[in-house]
């Protein structure tokens, strides 16, 4: 290959994470990791079972994604954490080489209520799918989430419940900040990995304050913000927001879990967010819903039956560049398969698309005039229908 | 661009067929429709209501089909003919720019026993939708798949069923050749379109021949061979299709509908069959079953769960370039989408470079050995479990 001298990048062994612009509290940015980069603010698809639900890996790709999520709760049980590791870690499993990010199992053990079990040590919870006996505890959601070869790793915590009292969400939170530094302890450090604290403290600023403050002593490549789009609302979500991204250092990622609609991104992001990742755009997409500039529409509505016009003249992406309404109300009539992969590819491409609008606009300083065009497209509604004869 | 010469390819209003090569009874061909060419002998997947079920039209395309089936029963009833009509016809509503062949709607509507009543004038039948009376006649048959943009238009016939006696099954014939007949009348004759006869008969090899000359007699584009694979076996099957080809032209296509297994593919083509159709490929691809070189598996079985090797070693479809058995299993154990997809584009592919192989030895007279060797193959069965730790 010629003489030329041989570079040798090496990777320093903490994930970066590099701010380049900020636009108000709002922060551009981007984080490094083993398997590529993550351009921030960032949305990412939620791949439960090592699949982005309907979607191949190069579809997903192709909206313009980086980085995807893997559920441990539902990996760990099936096909197990160990399996994932003999073959080939979950990039190779699911095809996705680019970064995966992790979640601890934690919330859906939460969200089996009857079925599980909390003690200091950990969590013993009974699988949904065939009853057995597992159990999760700081150490063991950090070998599992090693096992899986996830790029970000998040601590096990306990996601506080909406509604308890100040008391109740004290006791929650100092338990997941003594988790926090045992998954701190037997996190494997690798270069261009990384482990992300949670903070958690209900909708009490002084516990919020306080859980970033823990977490931040501690250090972690990224600090996530937990137990919010419980059923608190956006405006409790937004000040929460605003009492917590303050306690958070400047040079690491923040990461909003589980968020959201669109304009639950776009304030977000105003309020300093790095990251997202929901279920919305794809479990949409699989009940015959869009997200468009204008708003959310229902293809299976009889206005689109003889709309020969894409669902978002704007996007740019597979469905809209080839289908009509008319077909995809016709796929989702019959409940074919492919409109489920349609409406999922189109949304996924519209949160991908809000994000890289969002990117722009913080590099140009135009993030107020961003969110008051998203604001008045959205509020605009749906086209007018298109009757038949 | 530039001064050259404007060629202009003047396409003869009749469908060309063109034989390249023959090797025994089996034919190497090329028919010339509208929407581009089918190199036969050819196995075309079907895209009941408009959609190849769980796959894209790229997907189905990357697979080497180029000509798919549209059910003219389905499409009717939803989202109804006019409507795909008003839209730009079929390949422009689903999105498939190459040929299209439309069956008459009659199959399925001969399903619906108690809801349909024959007379000599056509069928109607209650849609398995809404209850909604239809009618169909040889006549609206016609106008209907011109409606869709069929590329090739099948006359409306009734499918005899398979163990009636031979004077039942002359009758039945012979209203089909009246209705042949009258959909030739109606058919619209346009560059690049064209309409097949379907031969009747049952397994009567007097009836089969009669059926056949008739059709001759009136004039197809090309011709089918009707209701087999309707329980009379490979056996009996192959015997009706031993007398019925010889009676059908050299000069134009030879379509055996609704088949079928592979095995059934190689045993039709040295007989002289050049178009096949079957749901088989598909619909095995959405219960989790694959075709291989070397037969038939099911991917849900545990013998799988560990392994990373690909469904077919030899095969460099989409599914087996980029993932094992095991997430093959992983995905059908869970239930996931991708997991149709990712079967439905193995088994197309497995056919159409079943079809390719086999027009590969036509062109070079080694018919006989690609049979011994496919047979062969299929015999030795799968490979060996790989079992994990």
């Amino acid at each position: 290959m010629g003489a030329g001298p041989i570079i040798v990048r090496a990777m320093k062994k903490q994930m970066q994470f590099t701010v380049s612009a900020t636009d108000g509290r709002a922060r551009r940015g981007r984080l490094d990791t083993a398997h590529g980069p993550l351009e921030t603010p960032a949305f990412m698809p939620v791949g439960t079972a090592a699949t982005v639900k309907a979607m191949t890996p190069e579809a997903v790709a192709e909206t313009g994604a980086q980085c995807v999520l893997g559920n441990t709760y539902h990996l760990m049980l099936r096909p197990g954490s160990e399996r994932i590791r003999r073959l080939g870690g979950l990039h190779e499993f699911m095809n996705w080489p680019g970064p995966i990010l992790t979640d601890s199992g934690g919330f859906q053990v939460w969200s089996l209520k009857d079925l599980r079990k909390l003690t200091e040590k950990g969590v013993t919870f009974r699988s949904h799918i065939d009853g057995a006996k597992h159990e999760l505890t700081p150490e063991s959601a950090m070998a599992i989430q090693n096992d899986l070869d996830a790029d970000i790793t998040m601590v096990l915590d306990e996601c506080t419940p909406f509604g308890v009292d100040e008391a109740e969400a004290r006791v929650s939170m100092e338990l997941s900040m003594r988790w926090a530094q045992r998954c701190r302890d037997a996190f494997e450090q690798r270069p261009g990995y990384g482990l992300f604290g949670i903070v958690q403290g209900g909708v009490y600023p002084n516990l919020r304050a306080e859980s970033a403050k823990a977490l931040v002593d501690i250090g972690f490549d990224g600090y996530a913000i937990g137990g919010l789009a419980v059923g608190e609302g956006q405006d409790l979500m937004f000040q929460t927001l605003d009492v917590t991204t303050p306690h958070l250092p400047e040079d690491k990622p923040r990461y909003l879990m589980g968020v959201g609609k669109p304009s639950d991104l776009v304030g977000a992001v105003e309020r300093g967010v790095d990251m997202f990742d929901c279920v919305l755009p794809t479990r949409s997409g699989r009940t015959d819903q869009a997200f468009t500039r204008r708003g959310q529409l229902n293809i299976r509505n009889a206005r689109h039956k003889d709309d020969p016009r894409p669902l978002d003249a704007d996007c740019s992406c597979y469905a809209c560049t080839n289908y009509s309404r008319a077909y995809l109300h016709h796929l989702a009539q019959s409940k074919e398969i492919l409109g489920l992969t349609l409406l999922t590819w189109h949304n996924l491409h519209y949160y991908q698309e809000l994000m890289a609008g969002m990117r722009h606009a913080i590099e140009s300083g135009t993030f107020a005039d961003f969110k008051a065009a998203f604001e008045a497209q959205q509020a605009a509604g749906d086209i007018p229908a298109i009757e038949g004869d």
